[in-house]
Order: structure tokens, then C-alpha cells, then sequence
């Protein structure tokens, strides 16, 4: 049985849960917070992130968003994430990378250390000017992915792709920490809606942080 | 005929420039400098980061280092680089991550940022204490390639892998800039003078940056 090391508002662990749950891959949950930085977690995987999946039994460790779905991309037949043409594979892979690297930087890593490790680990408030530099990164990025939806039905092509998943993953944090302003955003706000109704994504939604809660509408798929 | 955008020490081209030197791909090199944001670089690559890969016949445009090489890795049989078997594949994906992410935002990306970008668009000096960081950090991630050479022929494993030319794509670069301390890393000096003669990484030793030059032992095979 895999073991997935992660904590619920992990975007790259969402990400992965995501292909998992599509793929129909069961695994156990464990709680790690990596901001601790437990010594056993860091001999496991020295960059001290989430995700780390573990099958101890074949004695196989997986570390890193990436090289795991593309683990089970090549190991697991069932709903291909990674599709299409050798091209329009890139074009999933860039996007995948897109919402892994800019909108981590831009919006999910900001609100995460501000809103969540502030609080949890040092016990102080979040600086004011670091959130709204969040929002408004996460308006820019949302204008891109109304641009996208309004030239394909899905963000990487036709179907939906590890780019929709990873996207949704990150999107789902930065809504559960306060930091998406759906007005004007109706295109990708449609997209979430039904990306939130797959049954690969309502687990995730059902889960909570100790200490800090999402606003109302996050769990809502009619928001 | 491939386009590739790129400048002479960007880490992530260099990687790119490595997996299609060992696979015999052919390429033109276009000169593009990203921190001037150029807007017709910038509509083609909406993240405005080297390299871009563009075949303008086939209408083909791929963006971001991993999606790159994956695109080749799929369309080219000659020279595999991520080899072996999927448990040995996310550990070669891991590694390469580790360098993009890691060892770029401690090490490669505070130099270029420190020594080119201020230098050439800014035309201010230096930090000294982010270059002392960047050095230190470089010396921590010597350790870990050290420890790894000494359980592998190889950092992915048996074989030589991307894995290997993203590390020596990054530690090239950091090298050109004055970042790395070689002393007290024999195993990783060793390992990267077998890949410093190898044909697909010579071209790279011979090009310059204009205004920022290397030290003297940077294109010596046997330094």
C-alpha cells in the first residue's frame, strides 16, 4: 500500500492526490507538516518537501510532484493525464510547470507562509502588503486561464490533462486561504466548478487545517 | 530547423543544449537576453524565461527546460536520459528537479542575479553577502553530489543520465560566475571533468558572456 506524506493544503500534494484519484491508485494518508522539519522526514527526502509517496513493502520512495505523476503516468494505464501529441504533451507539461513554479511563487507560496506557517509555526500575523501582492498576482493569473478557456475547453487542449489538475490543485489552496476573487473571472471560475464535482477532487475539499478555516464558499460547487 | 532562445550561461538552456548534444539533434542558437523582457519573446513565452525551443516549420513551440526534454526524450530513441525503471526514472526526475529548484534558488540563480542581471541591466555591483550565501549554499550541495558519487558511478544510478547533465548544467554555470570552491569535493571534481570532455558539453565551455568572464580553470578539462 502507498503511503503519502503530506499536509491538506499542500498544492503539489493535492496535485498528486488528484492523478491518484483519477487514476483509481489507493494509498494512506500521513500527516506531515514539512515546515518542522522532522529529522526522519529530511533523511527520507533531503529538500524537507511534500509530496513523498512510499511503498515500503517494494521498498520504492518517490519525492517531488513531477517525478511522481510521471511515475504513475508510465506505471498505471488507466485516465492518462500527460495526452495527446508529443507537442501537445509539451504544451501540458509547460503548463504543469506554469502553476508548479509562477503561481507558487506568485500566489500559493506567499499565502501559504503567510497565512498558514505565520500562524502555525511562529505565531505571528501576516504582513498586509505580502497578501494583497498575492491577490493581486492571483488576478493576473487568472486572467491567463480565462485567455486559455477562451480558446480551448480544457487548459492545455480538448481534454482534460495533468494541467487542469495541477491548476486546480493550487487554485484550491489560494481559495481556501481567502486568496481568489472570483468577480470577473467567469470562464475559470465555470472550469473549477466542474474540475470541484470530480470525485477525485471532493476529498479534498471535506478536508480542513487545524487553526485555519477557508471562507464559505470554498467547498460550495455552486459557489 | 530547431531555434533554440537561450544566453551563453542561462542553467536551464545549457541543460536543454546537453540532452540535444548527446542525441545528435541539430539547432541554431538565437541570442535572447530575458531580463530585457523583449515583448515579441515575451508573447511567445507568457512566463518570458530561456530556453524556447521554436520550430517555425512544423509550427511547434515548446516552452520550459523539463517540458523540452521530454518532448525529445519521446521523439528521439537515440541517447536516453531518463533510463532504467520507473522507480529508477523518478529518481533521475528528482535529482533534476533538485537542481532546477534547489540548487538554482540557492545557488545559480542568486549568481546570475548578483554578477550578470545587476552588472549588465542595472549596472550596480554585487552584494558581497548574497554572493558569501550563494558560495555557501554551493558547498552544501557539493556535500550531497559527494555523498551521492559515493554510492552511485553515476548521481541518477548506474548509468549516466539527465540527472547528470542538469547538475553539470547548473554547476557549469555557477563555475563560470566564481561560485564553486572545489576543494574538498575530489568526487564531484572527478565526475564533472569526465563530463566537461565529453563532445555535447565542449561548445558550451568555449562561449562567453559579454562584460562577465570566467576564472581561468573553467574550460581546463583537467583543472
Amino acid at each position: 500500500m502507498w503511503q503519502l506524506y503530506q499536509f491538506p493544503i499542500c498544492p503539489f500534494s493535492r496535485k498528486v492526490r488528484l492523478v491518484l484519484g483519477e487514476k483509481g491508485v489507493g494509498y494512506e494518508l500521513v500527516r506531515e507538516s514539512p515546515w518542522t522539519r522532522r529529522d526522519e522526514f529530511v533523511d527520507m527526502n533531503p529538500a524537507g518537501q511534500t509530496p513523498v509517496m512510499v511503498d515500503a513493502g517494494r521498498g520504492v520512495v518517490l519525492i517531488d510532484s513531477q517525478a511522481i505523476v510521471e511515475y504513475f503516468e508510465e506505471t498505471v494505464d488507466k485516465a492518462v493525464t500527460i495526452n495527446g501529441t508529443a507537442a501537445g504533451r509539451a504544451e501540458i507539461r509547460r503548463l504543469t510547470s506554469w502553476f508548479d513554479m509562477q503561481f507558487y511563487r506568485d500566489v500559493t507560496g506567499p499565502l501559504l507562509h503567510e497565512r498558514l506557517i505565520k500562524r502555525i509555526a511562529h505565531r505571528v500575523t501576516p504582513d498586509a502588503r505580502a497578501l494583497r501582492e498575492a491577490m493581486k498576482g492571483a488576478v493576473g493569473h487568472l486572467d491567463y486561464t480565462d485567455y486559455l478557456l477562451d480558446h480551448r475547453q480544457w487548459l492545455g487542449g480538448a481534454t482534460m490533462s495533468l494541467a487542469d489538475l495541477t491548476a486546480a490543485a493550487h487554485i484550491s489552496v489560494a481559495d481556501y486561504l481567502g486568496g481568489i476573487d472570483w468577480k470577473g473571472h467567469e470562464q475559470t471560475a465555470r472550469w473549477y466548478r466542474g474540475l470541484k464535482s470530480r470525485p477525485s477532487f471532493r476529498p479534498l475539499l471535506a478536508e480542513r487545517m487545524e487553526l485555519v478555516g477557508p471562507p464559505s464558499h470554498y467547498d460550495n460547487p455552486d459557489f
